[in-house]
């Protein structure tokens, strides 16, 4: 599918400073001066910018879905073996590799690959070469589900429905030493890292890994899987869009206009270096995110709006979900953001201010250092091929009344409207400045915390009334217990704004009819 | 100095499971298996090997000390630049820097390579190749220092005594995340772990690196200078031996014969593979070591018996001090072992269980998985030229009643002496079995045990003598002082053994000498 990557803007490895004569930059240097290396800096039609893809780590896109004319013969297979049941976030993991996005890893990791991600962030293929890999994709069992498999080779994997999704072979089982594993990846134990508070601290002592053969696609049903392009979709949609530059996004917050510009601009400066059709992968984040975060579903919409409302081109535009959990572990997972674009398709990765972090869980600072995310991605081994795009700061000039690339020559001209005083904003129903973000991107975001009010004055109420009616027995029980489910899983936010709509909608239309919606459904 | 490195032993890196078809070994096969792809697999005299040693990393190795002709200008500018007051372990960094054990650093870690070091364990140089490097090799200052320093960029650098020891310039200052820095480094942030309580705990917030330039070698005056050569005085002596590989084993514990076992038979089998003069580097660690472990003069008393009693070939074997610190950091730090030995010109390097590991400090367990260390260091990055040597397990065979490898078909006849075991035999003046060690070399072993119980007794006693001596007038107040300062340190274990030394002198010869020879010291 992908040629052989040509594009090359990128210059030498960024240097550490004992080694960089004469000069002492260590570092990627900012978007202005990267860009003045590219071919545009020598000529308007670069001769080497062709139109193929850069190439997957590895080579090659590995998918893992079983061929359809040995699918029934694995299910009989999978019939004889030990089940291993996957959470939601393993879930979530065995569809990022099926897909390829952590090509070239062929299944959740052994021991050798667990131990390289830990310890040098990277892989060492067989050629000798090297492929980026900062967190650990593994998947943990107990002691009794280690002692299920025996002596087994292969395990089945199911869904929490015991549904049979995939099958993991020539299996490797080794010691789970979490406090090392977090150690290593988040640069602290301190208790309340959302990720491992979700998935590390109570899961078992044991990893398993293997490869992977994945029996169907993984789908959410949750009305957002066609926005679910894999690796394989991505790269057919980019040639056939003949993109000659692929610049991506990642995302999992609303999409303001300061964002917007950037986007935009990096448009402006590709086209100037003489690429002539740069496609923006505009790509949000779409599994497990922390409570607080807004949930992919509203966030989908919000982005929609933002299209619709023009403030992005939809022609050089491509929204997509990326499926990967979400770690929070900054510097070390920004490298995981962007070598997974990579197998995208995507030559060019824009990295922000302290990408991936959040605040340390019990000390009043940031977790991490602003700019140690884009210093640590230029430097990544096995990301020599992407170009790194610095963040410009953008924000809201008065004098515009828009948001623009802050000037530091006229600092009082500027407002600085971070992402707590926007969601203030939006939670107190208050509009941000004019130009802040559009109307219709907006709305969405005060409609979704309004949502967040509405539930939390209907979660009493709402339960409440099923449990009324439940007992004059309008619905029949096992109705009334999946709304429960639901609703109070949506309270609690864990399931991407189900449980909300549920109850929003039950404030609105009545009870009846969302029981009759669930019900189809479930057909 | 050196010429290019032709041995190349080493099969292709170590693979990843994934990518490894067909065979699933992740790691580097044991000796036996590793050895038989060497050269003498084909032929007894392969045609690559030759005399010249491996080269150092960077291809330089890259020494720090003033050119004579230049250090009376570097006084004299150093006497105008703000002053940063080394640690004995800060100084000791300043050793490993100056001689180029961590070549190509050229001084104290800047942030980018501070980062690097931190998330990928190796440095990507100016030609695009990467160098292991495992530990931050960083000074740390505090606040006051940072004012100090104000916009200077050199500093002087003191000793303890305020002499001057080295000029740091072209200086960067950057955050000390301390936290960060110890879990990405050790794997854990558990309180009670050597290094980090003597030297992190209290240091500063922020690290200062730099373009390193050291006046004079540094010498340490504890009688065991002769025994510190630098990577290019081994270099030379490897040279002048006609050495044609170099077989480092990196130790800071007494020798026993299972140690020397395998040193001899590692010899034994470079031999088979066609080398006509494989030399050993017996190689103990010199920098700080923790409390509990054997003080460097009495390690050193211990091998030179080992010598003495020709369990050893001395013709073959070169005993020198590797002057780093201890980080008691397993798998990370395993690294910076190997590493550092390959500036001295060592091609093969033995790794033994749990290389530089230790208990968890709070909880009952290793630190770290015993057969980590010797799988990160067989794919680590930068690495790759070095022929990683695991050790065979050497137990003590009854029915030989000496030191043999553990033939696991007869176990009932081996007895396994751990550390522990062999510590407490010699605390309780009890032999281990005929066999285990040389008897002059348990000898020191005893002696030192008997120097600890005696300078528990005399702690109080020669306190109380040197008190009354000072109250009768016999000796000036400073002497005292000076006295009591290095009794108690010793007692402590702070102070390689010169504590211990003085009180134990003491009580044979009385305070009078131990006085003259301070005086003498000190002169």
């Amino acid at each position: 599918m992908a040629a052989m990557a040509s594009l090359y803007l990128k210059n030498p490895a960024p240097l550490s400073h004992s080694f960089a004569q004469p000069t002492k930059t260590h570092f990627a240097p900012p978007l202005t001066l990267r860009l003045r290396h590219g071919p545009a800096s020598k000529t308007k039609y670069p001769t080497r910018i062709s139109a193929s893809l850069i190439n997957p780590d590895g080579g090659k896109l590995i998918e893992l879905f079983v061929e359809k004319s040995e699918k029934d013969s694995k299910v009989e297979q999978a019939l004889g073996l030990p089940k291993i049941r996957l959470s939601k976030i393993d879930l979530q993991w065995v569809h990022v590799l099926s897909e390829g996005w952590a090509s070239p890893l062929k299944g959740f990791m052994r021991e050798s690959e667990f131990l390289q991600t830990l310890h040098f962030n990277s892989l060492r293929l067989e050629n000798g070469s090297v492929a980026n890999m900062s967190v650990p994709i593994v998947l943990a069992i107990d002691d009794a589900q280690k002692g299920r498999v025996g002596s087994s080779t292969s395990v089945a994997l199911v869904d929490d429905e015991d549904s049979l999704v995939a099958i993991l072979s020539d299996i490797e089982i080794y010691k789970h030493n979490k406090e090392e594993r977090i150690a290593r990846t988040w640069g602290t134990t301190a208790p309340g890292l959302p990720y491992v508070e979700e998935t590390i601290s109570r899961a078992g002592n044991w990893l398993i890994g293997g490869d992977l053969e994945v029996l169907e696609p993984i789908k959410y049903n949750d009305g957002l899987d066609r926005f679910r392009l894999s690796p394989a979709q991505l790269r057919n949609e980019f040639e056939k869009r003949n993109a000659d530059a692929v610049f991506a996004f990642q995302l999992r917050n609303p999409v303001h206009n300061g964002h917007a510009l950037l986007m935009t601009d990096t448009r402006r400066r590709l086209l100037e270096m003489g690429y002539k059709n740069p496609i923006l992968l505009l790509h949000p984040l779409g599994g497990y995110t922390k409570a607080d975060d807004v949930p992919l579903l509203w966030r989908m919409r919000q982005h929609e709006k933002v299209l619709e409302d023009g403030v992005l081109d939809p022609e050089t535009t491509v929204v997509s979900i990326f499926p990967s959990p979400m770690h929070y572990a900054g510097p070390t997972e920004v490298q995981w953001h962007a070598k997974a674009r990579i197998n995208a398709g995507a030559n060019f990765y824009i990295v922000g201010r302290d990408p991936a972090g959040m605040s340390h869980p019990l000390e009043k600072r940031d977790l991490y250092d602003a700019d140690h995310g884009k210093k640590v991605l230029s430097m990544a081994p096995g990301l020599e091929r992407l170009n790194i795009l610095p963040f410009k700061v953008a924000a809201y000039d008065k004098t515009q009344s828009k948001m623009a690339f802050f000037d530091p020559s006229r600092p009082q001209d500027f407002l600085f409207i971070s992402g707590t005083k926007m969601r203030t904003l939006a939670k107190n129903r208050e509009n941000p400045p004019d130009g802040f973000m559009c109307p219709g991107g907006w709305k969405v975001l005060v409609e979704y915390y309004d949502s967040l009010n509405l539930v939390e004055n209907a979660k009493q109420r709402s339960s409440m009334q099923i449990m009324g009616r439940c007992r004059y027995g309008f619905f029949p029980p096992f109705f009334i217990q999946k709304l429960l489910v639901l609703l109070h899983r949506g309270c609690d936010n864990k399931v991407d704004g189900l449980g909300e709509e549920v109850a929003v909608v039950a404030m609105v239309v009545g009870w009846d009819v969302v029981v009759a919606s669930v019900m189809l459904e479930m057909v």
